[in-house]
């Protein structure tokens, strides 16, 4: 293998693929990348097994060589060295060029590095996935979906499964789901999408997040193929593919109250900031609720009682109140998290009551919903 | 105690003086923030016993209110929590309200905050130091000087006062010296002196890295009184003591060799990016060291071999070699250390025997010096 590549792209592709590779893997060759040079470009792959991606850097592109190929073939390298090496090389283009089986000359302007390679032969293939069903979502609106929901799984393994977010697709909508049991966050969205075929299956958290971190920010559409123990993710010239997670997502539509008996219309930024003010001397505290309360002239108040630090009460004005007086404590963190996921300047809080799930959502926007369990205090 | 103060300002002060404060102190009362108004203005106190910093707030300056006394007093009041509520606060002003002895209320806009302080009359006093006999630096030059000396410290506790930066003051004359036992340190500067005293001290390498981070980006001088067992850096509204270090600090002159063997000028940018990459994979080894070598034509050669993962080789082009050839052998740490806190496009290399410690100075600049002990591989 021996070829010559534009330094820029060739770190662009490495620092992607890094992202799936992990030093905690117990199988060796999963701590390399593995680059594999063909007529029409370098492949770049790197896995932890339960996330794979692959970067393509075509020979050529809008006329411009980005790879000349020399040889073709295969190498892995190991990928904490082979990626703090790319980004400190001296010139614009890169030689790289694998001798005698396995060593690995790396050259640029008068730098040359002779790294020791681990044979690609050894490297586990991908899953192989038949994209028979595609769906597209457009890459700016998979950020925001992941964005919204992804916060909400849960960080503990009792329940596996919760640690994934839900996705259901069906008449062509995507309704991504997560919940830890103490918050739920969900967002709908219409998706183009050719068959008709249903899924209901669970991503793991991590790949969502991770998948978030390399897109691009544009439009341009992500071709998304759903099987059974895995889920692809195809951008240009970008694979990513997760494992999906075992077992039965539970049915979240009865936990969301249909009916309300205060509804609290509020300035997103204002509330934010008054409950994390609010908060301030709860977190010291080691508990971070805050208390809620409607009092007259369509006023709320927050406060919050450390009594080995102190007291705070915030006071902050609603657009408007309507139903019954309330009086509810909950979990600062949940509630400014649902806040930051949400867009629009004003959001609507419908309560059913201090004991009962309450629901967050923006004003005349019905494709997100953040639902919380308040605390028992009051 | 009662005030209405800008916010900006007492956010500023407050930061300033957290430099100071650590959570891990044995003296309860040093988690907390000293706050004591006079008809003169407010003045805020951090301290952890070895640095104590001092911060004062007019009641006026260059004509506009920064603070309106409504009634002297003082209190202490635990830092963090108070200068994360500072920090958050609504709006411009902020009013802070010492009630039944030390209950403190702080309130902006609509927020209320009551916190429970300490009584101000427990909190240490700070050394008084007589202020006979002062010299003056420039704050720019007195932030360089602290920059270019005091990352040689020990950062082993074995020779305690190895940990510290030498100041020696003689004719009107700073010298600052650093070292480790491995390399030193040492920048000179003129400075004003009225007084003809000399000192000699030890001031610890934490308080000159705080100090550092506090002082503006000006040229307005400081001034330093020296004491037995104090040193007291005073700016515009800002008082930074430190404690002194105890021992006599090493007599380092006669470690600086007075001649050379070998003398390198090299582009300093250049030195220093092939010596990272020169090191990257001996780092990865554990042992970060790296092989200098003359070559024919004015090249420099650095290389690196760690068998395990592989080896590097680096040409450099001088701008002039004089003297013997030679190969030695060096932490890169220590020599990336010393370019970056040189100034100067090129600096210049004595060495006088592989064996030997070696000097690296900007060219045509007697002011500064690094001196680094090599490593025996070769």
């Amino acid at each position: 293998m021996r070829f010559i590549i534009q330094r820029d792209r060739l770190v662009q592709s490495v620092q992607d693929v890094m992202k799936a590779v992990t030093s905690r893997t117990t199988i060796p060759i999963l701590t390399g990348i593995k680059i594999v040079a063909t007529n029409e470009g370098v492949t770049f792959t790197g896995s932890d097994s339960d996330i794979s991606i692959e970067s393509f850097i075509p020979v050529e592109e809008t006329g411009d060589e980005i790879v000349e190929i020399k040889q073709t073939g295969a190498i892995v390298l190991t990928a904490k060295v082979f990626s703090e090496i790319v980004r400190k090389l001296p010139t614009d283009t890169v030689e790289i060029e694998v001798q005698n089986h396995l060593q690995t000359v790396i050259r640029s302007g008068k730098s040359e590095f002779n790294l020791n390679g681990l044979d690609a032969e050894e490297y586990p293939h991908l899953p192989q996935i038949e994209e028979d069903n595609v769906f597209k979502v457009p890459t700016d609106l998979l950020k925001m979906l992941i964005r919204q929901t992804v916060f909400a799984v849960s960080t503990s393994e009792t329940r596996p499964v919760l640690t994934g977010v839900n996705w259901k697709v069906e008449n062509s909508e995507l309704i991504c789901i997560a919940t830890d049991s103490h918050r739920l966050a969900l967002r709908k969205a219409k998706i183009e999408h050719e068959g008709n075929v249903s899924y209901n299956v669970v991503i793991p958290g991590k790949s969502l997040s991770e998948l978030s971190k390399i897109l691009d920010d544009n439009n341009d559409p992500v071709d998304i193929v759903i099987t059974e123990n895995q889920v692809l993710f195809k951008a240009k010239h970008l694979l990513f593919f997760s494992r999906l997670l075992e077992g039965n997502y539970p049915d979240t539509t009865r936990l969301i109250p249909a009916e309300s008996k205060t509804d609290v219309v509020l300035n997103t930024k204002e509330f934010l900031h008054s409950i994390d003010r609010a908060s301030l001397l709860a977190r010291e505290g080691r508990n971070n609720v805050v208390k809620f309360a409607t009092i007259d002239g369509g006023t709320i108040e927050l406060s919050s009682n450390t009594p080995e630090v102190g007291k705070v009460v915030e006071e902050l004005q609603s657009e408007s109140i309507e139903g019954e007086e309330l009086k509810i404590s909950f979990s600062a963190k949940y509630v400014m998290d649902a806040l930051k996921a949400l867009e629009g300047t004003e959001i609507k809080i419908s309560f059913t009551g201090a004991m009962r799930p309450f629901i967050i959502k923006p004003l005349n926007d019905e494709s997100i919903l953040q639902l919380i369990l308040p605390v028992r205090t009051y």
